[in-house]
C-alpha cells in the first residue's frame, strides 16, 4: 500500500521505489535482517509516508481534544460532568498525566475545547473551538447537527495543519470528555455491527450496574438512530462526540503533511475507525500506541487490522498512550537514518 | 517483597512504609485508580528500591557485555565468530542499534570486553576486562574455570559499581557473542531442566539444519555436565559464557544500589536468571525489557515471573530491548513525581 497523497504528492511509482529503497538500507544495517522486529516496518512505513528513505519523528505532538456528552445525564460515568473542564484546566497547568509522559518523550501538548460544556474562556494556551457546550444526548436525539459535526471534524483538521505548520512528524490523539466511553460503544457498534455487550466497558471505572446501565443506554441509542448508523459520518453525528469527530478530522488530515497518526486507546481508536471509514486511504499514515484495558478496544483495532506498539493496561486515554508510543517511531527512523552499514563497519555478513 | 538491602539499607519496615505511601501518592493523582496499569506498578517498584516516594529514572546506561565461545567451532551460527569482534568495534564507534536506540533514550553505552577472541586493546572507549579469548567448547570440557566464572562476575558487579557512580538508576543487560544463543540455551535447559526442544531456537537466523545441530550441541553438554548442573555457579561455568555469567554479575550487583536491572532479550534473561538463582533476593529489582521472538525467551520470562513491557519482535541482542524499555522507567517514576493531585488541581474525585 501507498499512500497516495502523502507529502510531496509524489507519484505511487516513485513510492514503491522509496518503499523498496527503505527496505534494502534496512538490510544492510548491522544486524541480522529483521532482527529489529516491528520497528523495522515501522520505519520503512514512515519512510513512505515521507516520501524519504531517511525518515525522522524528532518533533511530535500529543493533541488533546476535549468535549462534553449530553449523554452524561444517563448516569453513564463514574465521575461528574464537571470533571471534563477541570481536567482541562489541568492540562493547560501542566499538572495531568499526559503533559507528565508528552514531557518525558519530548512531545509537546496542545489542547483543543471542541465542546466543553463549561466556561472556559478564561483558559489560556488552550485552542478555543467550541463547537457548542457538549453534545445533545443521543438518547433522545441526534447528538450533533451535520454541521456541528462538520465543525468538529474542521477543528481537528485545523490542529493536524497547525502540527504540519510546526514540524511535527507525528501526532498523538488524545481526549477528555466524561462520558465518551459512551459514545464511543455506540460509535463502535454502529460501525461495526457488534452488539453493546462486545463494545461497551467499565470507562473511568464503573460498576457492574453501570456497565448494564451503560449498554441499555448504547442500545436505545443504536435504536433510535438505527436508520442513521449505515454511513460513518452520519453515524458520528448521531452517537458520537465533538471531541471524537475532531479526532478524526486530525487523522484524515494528517497523513496529507506526511504526519504519522497515533491512535491512543479506545476513545481515540473509534474516533481513527470512523475517520478510516471515511477515506481508508488513510489506513497507511496509522499507528496504534497500545492495547488498551478497556473493553471493546481490541475490537476497534481489529476493524482497523491495527498492531498495538504497548500492552500496559493503561485505560485513561487523554493520550497517555500515545505519549508512550511516539519514541518508539523515533527510534524506528533513527535506525533507518544512523545505523552504520556492514560495508561502512566492516563487519561481516553472515556465513554461506 | 522488599529490598533488603536496597539503597541506604532502610529496615523492612520503614520499606513497607515506602511502599504504602507511593501507593497513597499514586492513588490521588488525577486519573481513576489504576488506570495506567503496569506503569503505576513500576513507579511504586521504583519508590521501594530506591527508598523514596519520588523516585526517577533520568539516567540510565546500557553495557553490552562481549564475549566469545568455543563452541561456535561447532558450526550453531550464522554469523563468523569474527563478527563479535567486528561488533565491538562498532560499537565503539557508535553505529550499531544500540547506539542509536540508547541514543534516541538518552541513555549512555558502555561496552565490557569480557573476552572476545580477538585483540581488542587498540579499541578506544570500551573497557577492557578479558579473562580469556573466549570459552572453552563446553561439548569438550567446562566453558569456564570457577576462577574465569567468578573473575566474569566480577567484571559484571563493577559495570554496576561504575554506573551507580555515575548515578544510573537503570541498567539495561545487552550482550555480544557469536554462539550465545546456543550458550544461553543450554545454560536455561541447565537451570530449568527443559530440554533443548524448548530453548534452542533460530538465534541470528539459523536455518532449520541448524536449530538441529544447535540442539545436538546443547545436549551433548548437558549429559556432558550433568554433574554440574544443579548448582547455578556451576551450571554457568560448564555451559554458560563469559558476557552471560558479567551480566549475572550486573544483575546480582546493582540492586544494591537501589539500580533497577533492566534485562534484554533471550542471552540477557537467562543471564538475569543465573543470577536470581544465586541470590533471590534481587528479583524486585528486575525489569524485563520486550518478549524476544527468540525461542526458550518465554520459558527464561516464566522462571522468573517476569512480564515483559514491549512484544516488538525483537531478536537481536545488544540492548536494543532495553534501550526501548527504560523510558518506560522513567516515564513511569515521573508519574508518581510530577503528576497533579485532585485536591493540588481542584479536580473533583468519582461520584459516589
Amino acid at each position: 500500500m501507498t499512500v497516495a497523497d502523502a507529502g510531496a504528492a509524489a507519484p505511487p511509482s516513485a513510492l514503491d521505489g522509496v518503499e523498496a529503497a527503505a527496505r534494502r538500507a534496512m538490510d544492510q544495517k548491522t544486524k541480522p535482517p529483521g532482527s529489529l522486529g516491528v520497528l523495522e516496518e515501522i520505519a520503512i512505513r514512515l519512510a513512505v509516508l515521507q516520501g524519504t528513505g531517511r525518515p525522522e519523528v524528532e518533533r511530535g505532538r500529543i493533541v488533546v481534544f476535549a468535549g462534553d456528552h449530553g449523554v452524561a445525564a444517563e448516569g453513564v460515568s463514574a465521575y461528574p460532568q464537571v470533571v471534563t473542564g477541570e481536567m482541562v484546566r489541568n492540562f493547560a497547568r501542566g499538572g495531568a498525566a499526559v503533559n507528565v509522559l508528552a514531557g518525558a518523550a519530548g512531545l509537546g501538548v496542545e489542547v483543543v475545547d471542541c465542546g466543553v460544556a463549561a466556561d472556559l474562556a478564561d483558559v489560556a494556551g488552550i485552542v478555543h473551538a467550541a463547537v457548542r457546550p457538549g453534545t445533545r444526548s443521543f438518547v433522545v436525539e441526534p447528538a450533533m447537527t451535520a454541521e456541528e459535526t462538520a465543525a468538529a471534524l474542521e477543528a481537528g483538521r485545523e490542529a493536524a495543519r497547525r502540527a504540519a505548520g510546526d514540524g511535527a512528524r507525528a501526532l498523538g490523539l488524545g481526549e477528555m470528555g466524561i462520558a465518551n466511553t459512551t459514545a464511543a460503544a455506540a460509535l463502535l457498534s454502529a460501525l461495526t455491527g457488534a452488539p453493546p455487550e462486545l463494545t461497551v466497558g467499565r470507562g473511568t471505572g464503573v460498576d457492574d450496574a453501570g456497565v448494564l446501565r451503560k449498554r441499555a443506554v448504547v442500545a436505545r441509542g443504536l435504536a433510535l438512530h438505527a436508520d442513521a448508523l449505515a454511513d460513518p459520518r452520519c453515524a458520528l453525528a448521531a452517537v458520537g462526540g465533538l471531541e471524537i469527530a475532531a479526532m478524526a478530522g486530525a487523522a484524515l488530515e494528517a497523513p496529507r503533511h506526511g504526519i504519522a497518526v497515533v491512535a491512543d486507546g479506545f476513545i481515540s481508536t473509534v474516533g481513527v475507525l470512523a475517520a478510516a471509514r471515511m477515506d481508508p486511504s488513510i489506513l497507511p499514515a496509522l499507528f496504534f500506541a497500545h492495547r488498551s484495558a478497556e473493553r471493546g478496544h481490541g475490537l476497534a483495532l481489529e476493524a482497523l487490522g491495527g498492531r498495538p506498539l504497548l500492552d500496559l493496561d493503561l485505560r485513561l486515554g487523554e493520550g497517555t498512550g500515545a505519549a508512550l508510543a511516539i519514541p518508539l517511531l523515533r527510534a524506528a527512523a533513527r535506525i533507518l537514518r544512523d545505523m552504520a552499514t556492514f560495508e561502512s563497519a566492516g563487519v561481516s555478513g553472515a556465513a554461506r
